[in-house]
């Protein structure tokens, strides 16, 4: 597994009032360094005669590491932990996001022209042209964030409310890298029809509608559902956000090792959400020998009856040779391997059978299929999920710019060839010269990724008929 | 009727490319004077040799009027329209609020507390309490402006499309006046059933509910089911709003005249949703000589079988002498008139008959029950809904602070000690020595007002035993 490091996730503020003695505060650092807590800012918050009140910031591994680092703080003489704060807690206090006016309101004649009486004939004027709602109206830019809680994170059927933290998070992100107005709706409800139902109702004010985070199978049917019932995009991020950014780093590994998709050997872990819709993205681009396992190993015609519906699209769509057997049988000889499973379900024994310059994408997160460190000596490339290590596959690189491109154009659907624009525009924000085992896909902080995914997506939903506007128009 | 009178909301800017020679601007401003037009900001654009282009902002009356404007400036010698831009549409232009980041999300460290992985650590803390969704999420400050266009402002109904520029405008009075994060939601249903359990699904990320432009009598029974399917609070704002600000109004009305709401005469014209709600917190307050007229004239037991449910509570609990006839017959010897109608439906004569010091509110917008001109010769107080006329009566008052008040106490209602509160809340922000005949209700731009009204609203929700945590806790 992974070894343990310090993260701002476990992030807490130590206020404590410190006696003026030459050392204490020396002390009170030996004692995190001690624990291999990782120390951040140190502040002065007030000065008295014989004392000084310190804010310390203090990365931990986790919650057991911090209580014993404040544990030892206690027992440092001259010391007193008057305060601790959870960072992480603290920053959500509230809330992560607010719903602002674009201009003051202040005045009477600004009242009468953004409310009543003046916003009569903009009301007026959409009745008699519905599809003016696009222009006159918060549905140009904004973007409902829907879950049910059933699959949040890694974490499991954990429910609507404890889902919002995540979707208010995925709004922020929306925001700061695709300029796009996401507001999250977490639904009281598990059931597909239901869902269908509820987003439909709540359509009018979206101009598009990104699910997040529910269950597989299910997703599957809502999303498919959903596409028909609506006029405006439907895109399961968990689904088609990690396939684009997946088949970017594919595409761009490709490069390295000078390997052609079509001849390629992949094996893929996990049929949920994210193992269907990479399976599929693949397929679209020119994959023609994959094999997908689930937790019963091989996936095939062999297992038909056995199979759900999105199953038996995998069991005939890949696995040309009806193989059956365990994934250490299917990685035998493959040319790379994507994990989007859980944690260390491929052996260092399996790695080893992969062909010469094995690609290995190891995205469970926050625990990866193989641990990177293990796995590193017998593959050529290497990428997780993590921010920790080098080729970070993260959704962020995808839905911002996929939905500001889809947006821009007014465009009906996000359909395969808009997303196989966006995974081309990511792996080209890499150029050839800085291109290396390293560096396969861009970071996170790339600033200019969403624009580029953005042109591409939008001049890929031109072409394929499903704009309603030009960009800038 | 009430005189024209040009407006912002017919509001309109004029590029005009002008020669340099001396009175052309005049000619320009003569045109629009000779229209009755009001010239707004005069701004220089560009400067050329021979030629100035300038900006011109003007009010017209109406749409026809401004276009009467533009053919008389389009004949003027050496000026030439470049450009017209209609300002109201201009500022609705993609919508009028947006979805913003509390903190920038713009480095590693942001993200892992904000997103993943350190937002996993709330997400666990919410599904262990959920009652901690109050305090770490958007909940806490959040309310969905639900609407399914069925009856919106006088338009009646144009639909959940061309409802969303009020709700939108509505989100942003929320924010400017109460520090609410309000959201439109408009709903693609207009069926009863549907709508509650559209507005019960997507309850998890919203501290309060409030209910707009729903026509009567669906909204009476959409209301009542929210209030008992949810455990935030649900408020119809053309309901109980309307019916806030009124009772505030009658309350310092009462005072300048000096009689008592228990044995005060009062005619109520309208018996839809501001009506009935008017009517119910009138009686809460202590009237109890109450007639509502509707179009068919007087409701009293008389005409039970021709009754629904709203109008059978009003037979019950108004009309006790149960008597008939037309609102001409009702407002002989009354004392106060409060019109939530139509355009014109008390007469000069009407008006004759009432009893000395006549109360008129004519709140029926844009065009009152009758016409402020007509009725101020015989009336001693006269409110209407428009802005152009003292006392305004406008729901905006009350909503921004009434929802304040419920969520920063985390009420599970807005019961009808909470309503009582508010309007003597806004009553008691005019002093006994500003009070006067013109002066009964604050100014929509009073800033305290919303303030006053949140303290009030908490403090009848603790002692209503609704609250579920103190303010500043």
């Amino acid at each position: 597994m992974a070894q343990l490091t310090t993260s701002p996730s476990y992030s807490f503020t130590v206020r404590l009032r410190i006696r003026n003695v030459p050392g204490r505060l020396a002390r009170v650092l030996a004692v995190i360094a001690r624990h291999r807590g990782d120390p951040g800012s140190v502040d002065v918050v007030r000065s008295e005669r014989d004392f000084k009140v310190r804010d310390l910031v203090i990365n931990a591994h986790d919650s057991e590491h911090a209580a014993g680092i404040l544990a030892d703080l206690k027992k440092v003489r001259g010391v007193e932990i008057v305060h601790v704060s959870d960072r992480v807690f603290h920053l959500h206090h509230g809330g992560k996001i607010h719903v602002q006016s674009k201009v003051p309101l202040d005045n009477r004649e600004m009242l009468s022209m953004a409310y009543t009486p003046g916003v009569a004939r903009v009301c007026e004027a959409i009745a008699a042209q519905k599809s003016l709602t696009h222009v006159l109206t918060i549905k140009r830019n904004s973007v409902a964030i829907v879950s049910d809680g059933s699959a949040v994170l890694g974490l499991g059927n954990i429910g609507p409310e404890a889902a919002l933290p995540v979707m208010e998070g995925k709004a922020m992100l929306f925001k700061e890298f695709g300029g796009v107005d996401a507001y999250p709706i977490c639904l009281r409800t598990q059931d597909p029809d239901e869902i269908v139902l509820a987003v439909k109702w709540i359509s009018t004010g979206f101009g598009g509608i990104n699910l997040e985070d529910i269950s597989a199978p299910r997703c599957f049917e809502i999303e498919r559902r959903l596409k028909e019932e609506l006029d405006v995009p439907v895109f399961h991020d968990d689904q088609h956000g990690t396939a684009i950014v997946v088949l970017a780093a594919v595409m761009n590994a490709l490069k390295i090792v000078g390997r052609q998709l079509g001849n390629l050997k992949i094996v893929i872990a996990g049929a949920g959400a994210a193992g269907v819709a990479v399976t599929k993205i693949l397929h679209s681009a020119g994959a023609r020998q994959m094999i997908v396992c689930d937790r019963k190993g091989i996936i095939g015609k062999h297992r038909w009856s056995d199979l759900d519906d999105s199953k038996k699209w995998l069991a005939e769509n890949t696995n040309p040779k009806n193989l059956s057997g365990s994934l250490d049988d299917a990685v035998k000889g493959a040319h790379l391997f994507i994990g989007v499973s859980g944690p260390g379900v491929l052996s260092v024994h399996g790695v080893k059978k992969m062909a010469k310059d094995a690609i290995v994408f190891a995205l469970a997160n926050p625990s990866p299929e193989i641990a990177p460190e293990a796995a590193q000596p017998y593959v050529r490339i290497l990428a997780t999920g993590r921010s920790d290590y080098p080729n970070q596959i993260n959704n962020v690189l995808a839905f911002p710019g996929v939905f500001r491109g889809a947006l821009d154009v007014n465009a009906r659907d996000i359909n395969e060839p808009m997303k196989l624009a966006a995974a081309k525009a990511i792996a080209g924000c890499i150029s050839e010269h800085e291109l290396n085992e390293e560096y396969i896909v861009p970071s996170v902080f790339h600033r200019s990724v969403s624009h580029t995914v953005a042109e591409a997506v939008s001049l890929a939903a031109i072409a394929s008929g499903i704009a309603r506007h030009k960009p800038g128009h």
